[in-house]
């Protein structure tokens, strides 16, 4: 038998499939729905090689996401929450310790004061600052900030204290944290910056295009969730203004113009002028950071998948990048979404790169049910469309 | 270029797909059901030859499931229902004329006499035995009988007596007619039969397999349904056995042993005995009779459907059926099932040939929205198949 003959024989008994689902918001995290969809394709052929890469867009769950696909353990940093008390925050490196992952919310996200009242003009992310460097310490070459679900419309300030950033005030006093601190800021006081913070990469993981300031700035469109009053609502947009003024004067980059600087109560717009971090939109990047291309290369079909699959699905979040991942692979793989709800008709889905998309539900339904058998319904689906497809 | 080469560029960019789907029932008959899922796979490949063969299992719809499969105008008969009252029913023949087809509930079903009290001891078959007999004047070669849904229990001795045959009493009179006079039947002059009755081939569609008589038997199973009471179900079973006898008697053939013979309140029996028809599975009759086979041998993927996909479905009903029709083509074209609720395991649809089933649902739904959405989702779900199998 000759090799060539040998490589075919192999190819074809031991197909590989990428399953690279979202999370189904409120019904399963992403490596449990990779985990149900992995258990129907084994179900149907029990030799295939299935590479399990847990997605995210960027928002809540990109942590959980990046640490299954890397394998790694979550580490446990000590910081504070948005009102200063003490808490731990969750965060990640990939195996080789160059890819650090940092989710905004662990430390300074709104769950971890629902206990009291909202400080909206307090709130700060500081604690998250203190992840970030502990990141900066372990090593890390590339930082991901992943932006989203804050308390905070500081600007970022909090953050960049805690990397030696000293935000001072007219009279070269340091200024109060939080929101409240800009309103006060004249200057910033760069040379306590960490030393390493300049040399690692810098990518944030954003999910809206929203602006820093003005009526769809931070503080206008975020503000009141975070619990800002109208008048606080001003004070804080009129603080983000001065704020991206200082900033322009300390680092030349005007932060005004930039899509996507008001994400995480402006944490974009401050990381960006002093870090020279990068907005990226959060599906790629995770794509980017957990090897997809690389997986997909030699798939033989791709299984993704989210709660509901929509016009928003194909507008760069996930089910959007995975497609496009694999319309870029030469054997371009055949990708098929499972979703709790789908939404988008066929010959749309097509035209973003996705062959089929299928919901769970298999006879009338409630939503309850439909959660209630998430992992049941995620594995038969999956099953089938193995069975159809790698006939 | 040469001939081969262009056979093979012809078979690639002209894929035929066989819609041969049941009836939903309560919902969509076969032959929308096959035109919906049509117009998905011709969104996806508007190039495709999509052949459309809506299936029965042999019930109700299969009349117009062989007519829409001949491409034939149904004719109309000049007949009696279950009591004697002139009415008309639907019966087709073959676009050659060789093979006719009627379906007893035509003129002698429950919903033609639900008009009035039930009348279980008088109902009759004989209004089906007239459109049989316009059946042979026609030509035909070949009679296919659907029994199923009558409101009868004569044994078939209707049916006889409208071709010919006198069952007679003991005073060599004629007996009355329906479930009454089995119970005076003693001897059976088969001196008048049609003289073509005997010259062509007889076959009965039945998906019970209920005896004649007995615990199990046409007038203590289905003779409730039809108005009798307790002891209308005595007197019926009491005739039948008389009648079997008679029959026994007359023909040779002792129908007591036969499974199915009960079907149609002993139509099955009666006709078998003096005709000869032969009682067959419903769904593989239809698919002979819409020449199934012949059409799967070139496809590249074959749809079906159904209500309910489950444990009945591959006891030989048309999604079993179809399946394994394309099993014996050589190119073994997948089968999909696409159905209103999907309860069999993927695995066990497999071990039937059936390499996916999908349910209409495209989210939390109601039996109610899907059926008024059954059109838009068979044809969605259709174009997703036909995405994904015909890349």
């Amino acid at each position: 038998m000759s090799p060539h003959i040998e490589d075919r024989q192999a190819a074809r008994s031991t197909p590989r499939v990428v399953v690279a689902p979202d999370s189904f918001k409120g019904s399963a995290p992403a490596a449990d729905v990779a985990q149900f969809l992995a258990d129907g394709v084994l179900r149907a052929r029990p030799d295939a090689e299935v590479v399990r890469l847990p997605m995210a867009d960027g928002g809540e769950g990109t942590l959980d996401a990046l640490a299954a696909a890397w394998g790694v353990e979550k580490r446990r940093a000590k910081t504070v929450d948005a009102l200063g008390r003490p808490t731990t925050a969750r965060w990640a490196t990939s195996a080789d310790g160059r890819l650090a992952v940092v989710e905004l919310a662990e430390a300074s996200g709104l769950p971890g004061v629902a206990d009291v009242l909202p400080q909206p003009l307090l709130a700060t992310t500081f604690g998250t600052g203190l992840v970030l460097r502990e990141a900066l310490d372990s090593g890390a070459e590339e930082i991901l900030v992943c932006l989203g679900g804050s308390a905070t419309t500081d600007g970022g300030s909090g953050i960049l204290r805690a990397l030696g950033v000293r935000p001072l005030g007219e009279d070269g006093e340091p200024v109060a944290d939080g929101g409240e601190g800009l309103a006060h800021v004249a200057r910033l006081d760069l040379g306590g910056l960490h030393p390493k913070a300049r040399a690692v990469r810098w990518r944030l993981a954003v999910d809206v295009t929203n602006p820093l300031v003005g009526e769809r700035g931070a503080a206008r469109v975020f503000g009141p969730q975070k619990g800002a009053g109208d008048v606080d609502v001003d004070y804080l947009d009129a603080g983000l203004e001065r704020w991206a003024g200082v900033l322009a004067g300390a680092t030349g980059v005007d932060v005004r113009e930039v899509a996507g600087a008001g994400a995480a109560g402006g944490v974009a717009g401050g990381l960006h002028a002093v870090l020279g971090a990068e907005l990226e939109p959060g599906a790629a990047l995770v794509a980017d950071a957990v090897g997809l291309a690389d997986a997909v290369a030699g798939a033989s079909l791709v299984l993704t998948g989210e709660g509901s699959f929509d016009s928003q699905s194909v507008a760069g979040k996930v089910a959007d990048t995975v497609a496009a991942t694999a319309a870029r692979a030469p054997a371009r793989p055949p990708v098929v979404v499972v979703a709790g709800q789908v939404l988008l008709p066929p010959a749309r889905a097509a035209e973003a790169g996705v062959a089929a998309a299928f919901a769970l539900a298999a006879g009338p339904a409630t939503l309850a049910e439909l959660v209630t058998h998430t992992p049941t319904l995620l594995a038969d689906v999956a099953e089938n469309v193995t069975r159809l497809v790698l006939r």
